[in-house]
């Protein structure tokens, strides 16, 4: 149980930076060797240039986006679970992404793994 | 996303058949050689008959469970995760156990793999 208030921290940090445009701040949550799979399926961005990447990328799509926590983190065996909203500024629109994000923490409680469950199918209007 | 519908079904028949006690219907969803991790960093039962153990310890130790969906379950890859409450009466009590189960199908969109995340600390009373 040792590190599971550190990783719950994490996952707050995580949900926080995202939502403030805190890109710095965000990245600095992964280990450097990390992986991000989003959305399940695709292949994995490796280390953490590839995930800022990723960041740059999601950043062009859309305006702002804020992550609502609806459940968790549900922390067990270094590893976590928690289902989220993404609210994303498209235009004028909000679209409501319901997402699972599951992560595997070091021991500095920083992210070595982020998978991410959601489907374009789910999208709606907020 | 050619079995998705599918899969969704099957999400949907573990919570009904779970909450119903059909201990058939539930097991019958599992393909032959599924994992069971439950909660995950346990060790994983292997197998319909180990599965089938994992029920009935779970069914002595609490009286009637119900399984109600929060999120999801959000499909991908023939992959999904989806949030819940597992409501479980304890004596005269109710207790609520958020959980986010992580699961993997074959082809038929029977469960290849599932995986309980929940933690110990954030059970309460309903």
């Amino acid at each position: 149980v040792g590190n599971d208030d550190a990783i719950r921290e994490t996952v707050e940090r995580y949900l926080t930076t995202f939502t403030a445009g805190d890109r710095d701040g965000w990245l600095a949550l992964f280990a450097d060797d990390a992986t991000l799979e989003d959305p399940v399926g695709s292949d994995p961005h490796r280390g953490r240039e590839a995930i800022a990447g990723f960041w740059d990328a999601s950043r062009q799509a859309t305006g702002n986006i804020t992550l609502r926590m609806v459940q968790g983190p549900n922390v067990t065996a270094a590893q976590c679970a928690f289902a989220m909203e993404a609210h994303a500024q498209i235009g004028d629109a909000t679209m409501i992404v319901p997402t699972i994000d599951v992560m595997t923490f070091d021991a500095d409680a920083r992210i070595t793994s982020q998978r991410a469950f959601w489907n374009p199918a789910d999208v709606r209007p907020a």
